[in-house]
C-alpha cells in the first residue's frame, strides 16, 4: 500500500502543479497581462487545464485509487491518508463521469456567453444574453443528469461547491432565515437612519492602500508567503500553501471597497496560508468548501473589521491617515456609518443585513430554472418581483437586476448560496472563538490578532479539504450549519446601532 | 499532407502553450513571487517543462514529421510550411537524442550548482564551486558526444544557441577581431580621459523609470501588447507574440543601468513583438538565434541610445527631468560620459570597446574546458592571466573574476559568444539601414523611429525563427557575420570621442 500511495501522491502532485500553474495564468490575466495577451492566454489556460484534467482522470490514477480502496478501509477514517484517498476518489468519480465532449462544449458555450453577457449588461439587453443562458441551463441539466439518481436536480451542482450538502438542507436553512431577515430590515427601515456621507469623499489612493496593508499586517498577513495587487474584481488565489495572493480595488471617492475588500480577501488568504504543509501539492491543500472559505473572509471583514472594538483601537489611526475627511467624525458616527443598512439593487454593494436576501433570491431562481418551473425568458420578471418582495425595490433596468452578476454567464449555477452560508458559519465559529478566547474583544481593541488567527488555524485552516463542510462545522461548533447564531448577531448589532 | 500538417501544427501549438506557461512561471518568479513561493515554483516549472518536453518528443510528433518529410521536399524550401517542418524536425532530432535521465541529471546538477555558485561568489570561494563545475563540464561533454561525429566538441553546445554556426566560424571571427580591439583600447587609454562622474549621483527612481518609458514609447513600444516591470536582473520574455515583457532595474545613484537597460530590453522586445502572427504558437515564433536577438537589443541600446544624434534630440528633455544633476553638463560632455571607455573587471558593466574582449576570454576558456586542455581547477588562473593580457587588469579575487557570471552554474556553456556576435551583427545591419533610410540620422535626432522599426520588422523580426542566423544575416546584408563593420564603427566613434 505504501508504494501505491506514494505513486498516487506523485500523480496528484503533478496535477496540483498544473492547477497551480493555471491559477497563475488566471492571476496574471487579471493583474498585469497586457490587453492583447488575452487570446494567447485563452489557449494557455485551455491547454494547461485540459492536461490537468487528462492527468487526473487517467486510468493510472483510477487503478491506484481502486487498488487503495481496500487498504484504506483498514485505516483510521480520520487519518490524512484515508481522507486523501477519499477526497481524491470522490473527485475522480465526479470528473470521470463527465464526457470530455461535454467539458469542451461547456467551456465553449460559457466563453461565448461571458462575452455576450458583458455586452448585454452594458446595453441593458437581456434578450441578447437569453439564448446563451438557455444553453447553459440545458447543459447544466445534462450535467446534473450524469449524477442521477439524485434527490434534487440542483444537488449535483451544489455539490461541486459544497461537498455533501443537499439542496433541501440549504432550503431548510434559508426558509428559517428569510422571514427574520425581512423583519429585521423592516425594523431598521422604520428607525432613524444612519449617515454615511463622510465615507463618500476623496480618499487618497496610496493612503487607502497603505492603511489596508497596515491592518492586514497586524492581522498576521505573511508577506514572505503572500502579496497584494490591484485588479478590477478583487479575488484571492494561490499557487501553493506558500504563495497566496489577494487583490484589491481602490475607489478614489469611497472608503469602503478597498479597506473592507482587503480585510475580506485577507480572510480568504489566511485559510489558504494555514493549510497543513503535509497536504502540499495534494487535493487536501484546498478548502472544505466555498462556504467555509467565505466564513473566513466574512469573519475578518465583518466580525472583526466592522466591529466596534476594532475601531476603538484603529479609528484614531485612520483619522491620522485622513484628518481632513474624518477628523471631525466621531468614532460612534464612523462605526454607524460603516454599518449603515440600506436595501439596494446590487449584491456586491449590499450591507450585512440585506446581503443574504440577494442570495436567497438567486438560489430560488436557480432552482426554478433547473427544475424547469421557470423559463429563462421569464427570469427578469421573476427577479424583479422577488426583489420587490424581499427588499422593497424594483430594478429600473436589467443591468441593475438580473444581468448584474458574472456567475451565470460563466456557468457557475450552484455557487451563490455559499455566500450566505459563509455568513452563517462565520458567526457560528465566532461564538466558539469567543468562548475559547474570553478576552478576544480586548485583544481586537488592542490590535492583537494572533490568538484569533491561531484558533482559526487550529480548528479550520490546517485541515484544508480534509473534511466536508457540514462535518467540519459540526466538529468545531457541535452543530451543523445553523442560521440562528447569525440572526442573533444581526439583531443584537443592529438593535444597538439603530436603537430599537 | 494538409491534414498531417494541421495535426503537427496543433501538437506544436500545445507544446508552445506549455513553454509560454513555463515562461510566465519564470517571469513571475523574478518579478512578483513572494520569497517562500520558490519551492512550489520549482515543482511547477519542472512539471510544466517536463510535460512540454514529453509532448514535443512524442512518437506522434515524430511520425508526423517523418510522414511530412517527403511532401515537404516538394515545397518551396523558403515557404513557411517547409521551414516550419525543417525547424521542428531539427529540434525534434536534437531533443530526442538526449536520454530523459540525462535531462533530469543535468537539471538536478545545475540546480545545486547554481545555489553553490551563489554562496561561492558571496564567499569568494572558487573551490566550493569547483566540483560542481567539474560535473557540469563532464555532463556537457557527454551531451556533446550524443551528437558525434562533430568537427569540434564545442559545436553541439554552440548550436543550441546559434543554429548552424560552428566553433571554427566563431574562432575565425574572434581571431580577426581580437588584435584590433586590443589595439583600440590601448589607443584610447593613451588619450586624454573622459569624465563621467556626473552620471554617478542621485537620480530620482520614479523619474528614471518615467524617462525610460517615455523614450521606448517613442521608439514604438506597444503597451497594449507589452509591459515593463522591475527585477534584479533585467530580461525580456514573452508568452506569445502579443504578450511581451521586459524588466529593468533602477540604481538610485547611477543613471546608466536603468536607461540603457530599458533601451536594450526594448530592443529584444521589438524582435518578439514583430514576429509574423502566422507563426503564433509554433516553433517559428522565436528568434533566429541569440546573436540575432542580441543584435536587436544592442542596436537600440548603443547604435541609437548611445549615439550623438539621439541625444541631440533627447538631451534637453533629459535635462528637464534632472535639472540639478545635468543642467550644467553640456551635450558634448554628456555624450562623451555615456561612452566612456575603461577596462574593468565585470562584463555586464563593460563599455562597447571592451565588451567583446570579456566574451573572447570566456569563449576560449569554455573551449579549453570542453577540449579537456584546461582543468576546472586551473580555471581561475587562466581567467586572471587572460584578463591581464586583454584588458591589462588582474582581478583582486575570484568573485570579481571567474565567479562573476551566472551562466556556467546554470550549465549554459556555449552561450557567451552570442553577446559579441550580436554586437557585430548590429553594426552590419545598421550599415544596411543607413543605406536604405538615408535620413535615418535626422529621424533619430527628431525622435522618429517608425522607419527604423519598420525596416527591422520587415528584414528581421517578422521572420522569427524561420532562418538560421548566418543565412538571415546574409539575406539582409549580403555577407555572413563579419567583424569589420563593427571594428570600423568602434574606431570611427572613439577616434571622435577621444580625439585620435
Amino acid at each position: 500500500m505504501i508504494e501505491k500511495l506514494k505513486q498516487l501522491k506523485s500523480k496528484l502532485a503533478e496535477v496540483s502543479d498544473l492547477y497551480s500553474t493555471a491559477a497563475l495564468l488566471g492571476w496574471d490575466q487579471q493583474t498585469y497581462m497586457p490587453p492583447a495577451g488575452a487570446e494567447g492566454r485563452g489557449h494557455q489556460l485551455s491547454t494547461v487545464s485540459t492536461l490537468a484534467h487528462i492527468k487526473f482522470t487517467s486510468d493510472e490514477v483510477g487503478r491506484l485509487l481502486e487498488d487503495l480502496k481496500g487498504p484504506a478501509a483498514e485505516l483510521d477514517p480520520d487519518s490524512d491518508e484515508a481522507r486523501l484517498i477519499k477526497v481524491a476518489a470522490r473527485q475522480y468519480e465526479k470528473d470521470t463521469k463527465v464526457p470530455p465532449e461535454m467539458v469542451a462544449e461547456f467551456a465553449q458555450v460559457t466563453t461565448m456567453a461571458h462575452q455576450v453577457w458583458q455586452q448585454a449588461r452594458a446595453e441593458n439587453n437581456f434578450e441578447k444574453f437569453q439564448p446563451y443562458l438557455e444553453k447553459i441551463v440545458a447543459l447544466r441539466r445534462r450535467y446534473a443528469d450524469l449524477f442521477a439518481p439524485y434527490d434534487h436536480v440542483y444537488d449535483p451542482l451544489l455539490d461541486d461547491f459544497e461537498p455533501g450538502l443537499k439542496t433541501a438542507d440549504v432550503q431548510t436553512i434559508f426558509n428559517a432565515l428569510r422571514p427574520q431577515q425581512v423583519a429585521l430590515i423592516q425594523e431598521i427601515s422604520s428607525s432613524p437612519q444612519v449617515d454615511d456621507s463622510f465615507l463618500h469623499q476623496p480618499f487618497d489612493e496610496n493612503k487607502q492602500w497603505d492603511f489596508g496593508v497596515e491592518v492586514i499586517t497586524k492581522f498576521g498577513y505573511d508577506w514572505k508567503r503572500a502579496r497584494q495587487d490591484k485588479s478590477v474584481h478583487p479575488f484571492t488565489t494561490n499557487f501553493g500553501i506558500d504563495d497566496v495572493r489577494i487583490t484589491t480595488r481602490i475607489m478614489p471617492e469611497f472608503f469602503n471597497p478597498a479597506f473592507f475588500g482587503t480585510a475580506h480577501e485577507a480572510g480568504h488568504a489566511f485559510y489558504e496560508l494555514g493549510v497543513d504543509h503535509a497536504f502540499s501539492r495534494s487535493p487536501l491543500a484546498g478548502s472544505a468548501s466555498l462556504s467555509i472559505h467565505e466564513s473566513q473572509s466574512r469573519m475578518w471583514e465583518n466580525l472583526v473589521g466592522r466591529s466596534l472594538p476594532f475601531w476603538e483601537g484603529f479609528y484614531p489611526h485612520l483619522q491620522e491617515y485622513f484628518p481632513s475627511q474624518l477628523g471631525n467624525v466621531s468614532l460612534e458616527a464612523f462605526y454607524k456609518g460603516i454599518n449603515k443598512v440600506e436595501p439596494s439593487l446590487i449584491r456586491v454593494e449590499a450591507d450585512e443585513a440585506t446581503y443574504n436576501l440577494h442570495i436567497m433570491l438567486r438560489l430560488e431562481l436557480e432552482i426554478a430554472l433547473m427544475e424547469g418551473s421557470l423559463a429563462v425568458q421569464d427570469l427578469p420578471e421573476a427577479w424583479n418581483s422577488r426583489m420587490h418582495t424581499y427588499l422593497g425595490l424594483t430594478p429600473p433596468d436589467d443591468t441593475q437586476g438580473v444581468l448584474q452578476d458574472i456567475h451565470w454567464s460563466s456557468g457557475m449555477i450552484g455557487y451563490f448560496s455559499t455566500y450566505a452560508l459563509g455568513n452563517l458559519v462565520s458567526v457560528q465559529l465566532w461564538d466558539c472563538v469567543n468562548r475559547d478566547i474570553p478576552d478576544l474583544t480586548g485583544q481586537i481593541r488592542r490590535g492583537e490578532f494572533a490568538a484569533l488567527l491561531n484558533w482559526l488555524g487550529e480548528k479550520i485552516h490546517r485541515h484544508g479539504a480534509k473534511f466536508e463542510p457540514q462535518e467540519l462545522v459540526e466538529r468545531v461548533t457541535g452543530s451543523k450549519i445553523d442560521p440562528n447564531p447569525y440572526m442573533h448577531y444581526l439583531q443584537t448589532k443592529y438593535a444597538q446601532i439603530y436603537g430599537f
